[in-house]
């Protein structure tokens, strides 16, 4: 059995107490205890949570609690978001036996990992699945797929242990690691503020969706701590560039004027 | 995706209706539809396990109850008892992924299978157990081996589906099938009545554990519907054969006396 670091549950707005601590006895059941909540509804800590816990109350003790889940994942280098597979996309779609194969080369790899769970009604917002190497699509029956939010941690945590039992022989990721998702998203913004700078975003309200198909084609890439930063270069030099642009078509007009 | 009937899932006195729903919902998630239910603590139906089924309804509409473990595996030919691993078993014992493919081995080769759950805290009995074709152990963190019931079920209904989709070539039985449990049992009861008979169980409190020993021994042979009837045969053989050599020694020593 293997020292390996298991991956964060990241729960994305979770409804019921009930649900948080039912999450957290199965994560205590199959060794997992990185709990981590993005704006529960009714708060945080909450006793109905300890009730049905059934004892796993060290995975509860180590919650912490988050804004957003960009602020969740920031430190972790490779999340999946685990979700029905949507329509259409463009990231990868994996059953929960090959994520955890990619988990589990990436933690021997030295890397941070985690799985993202939408809330109980509502899911995981598209913006938020954009921030995530991938997804992780459970295989249920159509004819009723309405999963309980446990029973999806349970699956992909019983995974992890079992595969973590039998302990293959990891494939190291080659090269640099991906850098971590704060370093992706402080990308991505800064990229996005400049496009919005330059009137990228037309019509307005587009802005939504034209920055999370950027996000999905850009994540695809896995760019390296080095290659965020010369993408970033790329960013500011394109900006000054039209920066430039702009001011010397200002100086030729009004040197026209004159 | 194969058409192959999927197992049953037997709980043994279930004691939270709410339970037995959430059952329900996750055997409708991968495609089981077959649940029985031994002696429900809170009798049956019961309104709370329609509420947590999350309208997988066909599954709790389809519900039988039974009196004992025995006659709700009557017609079952493998049926595995889920259960942590007993300290000590002469059965053996498979993981949820290796169980899953003996079901669907065996259910490809034409027999009927299933899966024996305990209640939410006494799990199941020795004697029951020992009516299965072996023991399933999900790989718990012994630091905290509590698993939800609903959990367990989850499973184990998520490996069948995932082979299920992944349909590989069946290994067919070879030969002939395993005897039902009905028949098997029949023969376990003809067999501890004339053992009875016959002063075997002796001191009479070890009744229980001699003929649950007996029973495992015998299960692991996987009799046939053939070699039952030998079996019966020989047990009658056996009892006829004593109670001639009785009769026997009574005429002798009645002619003693004259």
């Amino acid at each position: 059995m293997s020292d390996l670091t298991p991956p964060a549950v990241i729960l994305d707005k979770p409804q019921l107490a009930d649900n948080i601590g039912a999450v957290a006895r199965v994560m205590a059941n199959f060794g997992l205890t990185d709990l981590r909540l993005v704006s529960p509804r009714d708060g945080w800590p909450q006793d109905r949570a300890w009730a049905t816990a059934s004892g796993a109350d060290w995975v509860l003790e180590g919650v912490r609690v988050f804004d957003s889940v960009a602020e969740a994942i920031a430190d972790l280098n490779t999340v999946f978001a685990t979700t029905a597979r949507p329509r259409e996309t463009r990231q990868p779609v994996r059953t929960p036996r090959e994520a955890t194969r990619v988990l589990y080369d990436d933690t021997a790899s030295g890397l941070k990992t985690g799985l993202l769970f939408g809330g109980e009604r509502a899911g995981l917002e598209t913006t938020d699945i954009a921030l995530c190497a991938g997804i992780v699509t459970i295989p249920i029956d159509p004819k009723h797929h309405s999963l309980n939010l446990a029973q999806a941690v349970a699956i992909n945590a019983y995974e992890w242990r079992t595969l973590i039992l039998d302990a293959p022989p990891p494939r190291f990721r080659e090269g640099e690691p991906p850098a971590s998702n704060a370093l992706l998203v402080g990308m991505y913004e800064h990229l996005e503020e400049e496009l919005e700078n330059g009137g990228f975003f037309y019509p307005p309200e587009k802005k939504r969706s034209m920055s999370q198909n950027l996000r999905v084609m850009l994540g695809r890439a896995a760019f390296t701590e080095q290659e965020v930063a010369t993408m970033r270069g790329a960013i500011h030099a394109l900006a000054r560039g039209r920066g430039r642009v702009l001011a010397k078509l200002a100086a030729e007009r009004a040197g026209k004027k004159d």
